[in-house]
C-alpha cells in the first residue's frame, strides 16, 4: 500500500533521532534551560538573520497557535484569518477556548488577500459601533497555506504593510514552512519571514521532528513571562530537551531545508504525472500537498493501492483528493504512484 | 558533579528509546490511532485489572491535569486539593485558566486527610448560601504526593468512600506513580488505584519516558469526545505514536515498575546514610524524593559537589533540601553522595 | 429634534415604573426569591401556555445570551447563528469570552434559512475530521431579527424540526419579541415560540422596562444550578425584585403586547409615508425597525431635524438608514417625521 | 416581623427613585453616554477629590469585581485577597471564570494584614520557581470588610505602600462604602480612598440604589477600551441612564453619606442594647453589620419575631448571627429589636 495520506506518518528524520539517542543519558536542566535548547535557539535566530530573536519550543501546532495568539491579543481583540485558516476550522475551537474570536475573511486560493484585509480594517474602524465589536488585533496566515499555496514576497510585504499601518502584528503559521522555503518558484526566505512577520513558527512535526514547533519573535518582542503563559496553557515540557535537541539537529548544517527538498521532489513527480496524463489540478500548489480532481471511479480504483486524503466533493461524479508527501516520502513510492495514475 | 536536583534530568530509559528507534520509519496513522497506541492502551488497561478501561496519552502533567479536571467538572464546580497540591501551587494557574477554582484544604504530611475532606463537604452542603459558592465537584490528590509521601490503601479507601458518598470523582495524579508502587511499605497496587479512583494518570515523564502521561478512566467513564477536548486544549499530538510507542514499551514485561526500583534503591542508600549519620529527615517519604534538614554550612559545602533542590528555610541556620532520584540514577552516584554526607 | 435613533431612549413604561414606586419600601428577599419575581415567573409561564416552564430574569441581552449559550453548550460545541446574528457581531466577543465559537451561516433577509442549517449540519457530521472541529451544539436566531424581519411559523417550525432531528436546542433571542408578536402579518404567538424553541428570552429592555430580559425554559429544561451559573457570570442581581416587579407588571393584563402596538403603529405611519413618497425600503420589516435607502443629500437634510441610525453605505450617493420606534414613540412624532420625508 | 437579615431588602431611597421618575420619559443616548451619567461621573470624581478620575457604572458587585480584576490583571497574574474576601468565597467562582486565581492570605478580623501581604510578596519573588506559579498581580480588599470591620487610614496606607513597592494595584471593594465613611471612629475619607487605592468601587446596591456600583479609576488609569470589556462580560446596560440617574442623585448634596448615617445610627442602637445586656459581640464592627454570639435557645426565641442572618456555629450551644441595617432601617425597628434582646 502506498501512503500519501498526510505528512506526519513517520517518526523523526534519522539525523534528528540520532541526536536524541546520543544525548539521551546526559543530565540536563529541565524546562528548556538545557544547552541543546539554547543552541537551537541561537541557530534558529541566526538562520532568521536575527541574532537577537527570541525562540521558544512548543509540542504541537494547535497549542502553539493557542498560546501565541492568546498571549499577544488584548482581551477585546480577535485574530483575523482566512475562512480556511487552520485556527478557524480544524483546531476544535482552541482559539475560542482561550477567549478570543477568529474574525474571518473569505479566502482566495487558500490565502487572505491584502486588499480584503485592508477593507476589513477600514470598515471596522469606520463603524460608529466598533466599540461593541471584537477588535481585529492580529492577523494569522499560514505559509504554506492549508491548500499548499504560497504567498509571494510581494503579497507578504503587502499584508505586512497593512498590518503595520493598523498597528497589529502579523503572525505566520509555518507548520510546513520547510516545504514552502524550497518550493519551485518560491521567492521568500526565512529572513524575509523574519522581516515581515512579528511572530511566526517553524514547524517541526511535519518537517523532520517527532514533535515540536519553534516560535520565533524576530524583534525580541515576546510577551513578558511567555514561558509562564506556556505553562499555564499546558505547553511547557519538563524535558524541554526533547524539543531542543531535535531543533538543534534540524538547524545544524541546513538539515531542515535539505530534508524538505525530498517532499517537493516527490510531489513534483506526482504533479508531473498528473499533468502529463491530463488530470485537472485543483490549484497550483507548489509545495508538498497536491490537490487533484478525480473521477469517482478512478478514485475508487486508486483506493485499493494508495492511501490519500478525501478533500471535498466537486460534483456528483468528481472528488477533490489530496496527495501529501514529506521529508520521509521515498522517490520510488512517488514513482509507483505516478505509474498508477 | 553529582546530580540529584530532580527526576527529569535524563531522556528516556534505553528500552523505550530503542522502541522509538525501531518503529521510527513505520508509516502509522496520526492522532493516537496507530497500533502501538492501541497496544499501549490495552496493556495499561490490563495492568490496571480493568480490560475495559479507556486510556489516553497526553504530553505532560500540567496539561493532563488541566484537561482531566476541566472536562470532568461542571461549570459551577471546583476541584478540592490539599494546599500543597501541584495544581494549586506549581502549574501557573492552569486550572483557573480553564475557568475552575482550586478549593484547598490544609495538607498534613503532603496529604489531604479524609476527615478534613468530609468536614469540608458537609460544611459546604449545610451552608444556606452554598448556591453562591463554588461547588466541590472533584477531589484531586497526588500519589506519591509532592512531598514523596504515600496514602495507604486504607487512607485511599477512606477518601474514595467520602467522594462517592458525595458523588464526586476522585482523581489521582500519578506523575511519580511508579515510584509509589515499588516503595518499601507501600500497600497499594495499580489495581487498587483503578478500583478506588474514578480517573488517574500514570506518569511517564518522570518514570522512563521522554514525555507523556497515561490517563486512565477505569470504568470506561471518559467524558464524551474527550479527544476533541484534548485537541481544544492543545493536548493532542499529530504523531500520537510518540506517546503510544513509549507507553507500549513501558508496559511490556513490567518495565515500568522494574525501572522504578532503581529510583527507590538509590533513594534508600541516601536515606540510610542520612539516618546513620544522624541527620533529621524532614518527613518519612519512602519514595524517590528525600527531604532532609541541613545546617546551612553543610548545605553550602555540599553545593560544590552535588546538585540538589532547595525546598524551604527551616530557621536562620537550617534549610530543608531535596535529593531526587529516578530510574536513571546510578548506584555509584548514590553511594558517592552517601559518602559526602 | 425628532428621535428615532433606537428603541431604548426612554426609561420604563408608566405602569411598570408605577409598580416600582409602589413596592419600593416593601422588605423582600434578595436574589429573585421575592413574591413579585415569583408572580412574574408564573404569569410568563402561563402566557407561554407552559405553566411548568422555568423563568429567570437577567439585566441585559448580551449577558443573557452569554449565560444561556454557555450553560447549555458542551465544551466542544459552538452556537450556530446567521452571519448577522447579534451574538456574532455586536456583543464584543461575549460568546467567545465564555469559550465558545459562533459558527456562522450566510443570512438571508436577516434570517438563518433552515435548508442552509440542514446542509451545515449534514456536512459537519459527514466530515471525517469533524472530531477536530467545533461541534454545532445549539442554534441561535433572533425574532424579530436584527433587520426587523420575522420568521413565519412555518419557517420557525422547519428550523425547530432540523434542530431536533440533530438533537440540538433552538434558542430564540427575543430582545424585541413584543414588536414581533403584534406586527402585521405575524403568524407566531408566544405559545408557538414556547412550542418551537428549547429556550428563549422575552426582551424587557427594549419593550417597556428599565432593564431586564426574561429567560424561559418551556420544558422546565434549565441546566441544573442555573442561578449559580448566572452569579458566576455576574448576572444575578441582589435586588432581583427590580426585574421581578417590572416583568410582573408587564405580564399583568397583557401590558407587554399592549404597549408593543404603539411601536408598530408609529412604524407603520413612517413606512406608509415612505412608500407613498416613493422611497426604496431596504427590506420588508413589519416590526419597529424601518430601513430605507436615502439619497445622501436627503439624509443630510433630515439630520438637522431627526436622529436616526446610519446602517450602511449603499453606493456613492445612497445610504441605508434606520428609523426605530418603540412603546414610547409618540404618534405625533411619527407624523412629524412622515411630514418631513 | 422585624427584618435585619441583610442590607438589600428594600428598593431605592426616595430621592433616588424620585429622580428616576422625573427623568423617565426624557430621550437619552444609550450605553452611559447620557447627561445624567456624565453628571454622576463628574460629581463622583469631585467627591473623590480627583476631578480627572474615570468613573464607570456596573449593575452589581460580583460583575464589578469580575470586570475590574480581569481587565487589570495580566494573564499570568492572580488577585491576592484575605481568605474571607467576597471574591474568594461568595461569588460562585466569578474570578476563576475570568481565568484568574484568587491567592489567599489568612484574614485577621476580616482584614488582610499588610505584614502578611509583604511576607507573601517577598516569598513569592524569592522563590526560584516563581515563574511556574501564579504571580500576585493585584490586591483586593473590601472596605468595610465582609465582617463589618474597617481598615484604619494607617492600615490602608501601609497596604497601599506595600502594593506600590511591588508595583501592583490596590483594589478596594466598597459595596458598603457609605457605611464605612460615616462609621464612628472611621478615619478614612473618600479622598483618602482615592489617594490610596488604584481602583475602587462605591457601592450603590446596598446604599440607596436599586442596583449599581460606581467604579473609580482615580488616576484616570482605566484599561483602554474598558467599556468594550464591560460589554464583553455582559456588564454594559443599554439604558445606562438607570445607573447614571441614580448615582447622580446619590452624589447630589451629599445624599450618599447622609442616608448612610441611618444605617449606623440604627446599628448603634442594637449594639448598645447588646452591650448593656451583656451579650458577647463577635467582633468590633462599627458599621452596619453587627455580629453577636447568642445562646441557641435565645436565637430560637428571637427567630419568631426577627429575621437575621445565621453566620456560623460557635459551639454546641452558641451561634454567631448577624443583624444588618441599612439606609432603610427604621429607628423604631431598631428600638423594637433592642427591646427584644
Amino acid at each position: 500500500m502506498l501512503n500519501f495520506v498526510n505528512d506526519y506518518s513517520e517518526g523523526a528524520c534519522p539525523e534528528v533521532l540520532q541526536r536524541l539517542v546520543e544525548t539521551n543519558r546526559e543530565q540536563l536542566p529541565g524546562y528548556g534551560k538545557d544547552r541543546y535548547t539554547g543552541s537551537a535557539e541561537e541557530k534558529i535566530a541566526r538562520a532568521c538573520g536575527r541574532p537577537d530573536a527570541q525562540v521558544f519550543f512548543i509540542s504541537g501546532g494547535t497549542q502553539t497557535n493557542q498560546i501565541v495568539i492568546s498571549t499577544m491579543l488584548k482581551q477585546y481583540e480577535g485574530v483575523v484569518a482566512a475562512s480556511t485558516g487552520h485556527v478557524n476550522v480544524h483546531e476544535a475551537g482552541a482559539i475560542e477556548a482561550s477567549d478570543h474570536k477568529v474574525l474571518t475573511i473569505p479566502q482566495v486560493d487558500g490565502k487572505l488577500p491584502a486588499p480584503s484585509l485592508r477593507e476589513y480594517l477600514e470598515t471596522f474602524w469606520a463603524d460608529a459601533n466598533h466599540e461593541q465589536m471584537v477588535f481585529p488585533g492580529m492577523v494569522y496566515i499560514s505559509w504554506p497555506t492549508e491548500y499548499g499555496t504560497l504567498y509571494s514576497k510581494a503579497e507578504l510585504t503587502e499584508l505586512s504593510d497593512v498590518c503595520h499601518e493598523y498597528r497589529i502584528p502579523l503572525y505566520i503559521d509555518g507548520a510546513r514552512m520547510g516545504y514552502g522555503l524550497v518550493a519551485p518558484g518560491a521567492d521568500v526566505t526565512l529572513e524575509d519571514i523574519a522581516d515581515l512577520a512579528d511572530v511566526f513558527y517553524i514547524g517541526g512535526t511535519k518537517v523532520g521532528a517527532l514533535c515540536g514547533e519553534a516560535v520565533v519573535f524576530p524583534q525580541a518582542n515576546a510577551p513578558e513571562y511567555f514561558q509562564t503563559m506556556m505553562k499555564r496553557r499546558g505547553g511547557l515540557l519538563a524535558k524541554g530537551r526533547l524539543l531542543g535537541v531535535q531543533f538543534d539537529a534540524l538547524f545544524t548544517d541546513g538539515l531542515y531545508t535539505r530534508i524538505s527538498h525530498q517532499a517537493i521532489d516527490t510531489a513534483e513527480i506526482i504533479r508531473q504525472a498528473l499533468r502529463s496524463k491530463g488530470y485537472e489540478l485543483y490549484n497550483a500548489s507548489p509545495t508538498n500537498q497536491t490537490f487533484v480532481v478525480l473521477e469517482n471511479s478512478k478514485m475508487e480504483e486508486l483506493r485499493h493501492q494508495v492511501n490519500f486524503d478525501f478533500w471535498e466533493r466537486r460534483d456528483a461524479n468528481h472528488t477533490v483528493i489530496r496527495f501529501a508527501t514529506s521529508w520521509a516520502t521515498k522517490t520510488e513510492d512517488a514513482q509507483a504512484l505516478a505509474a498508477l495514475l
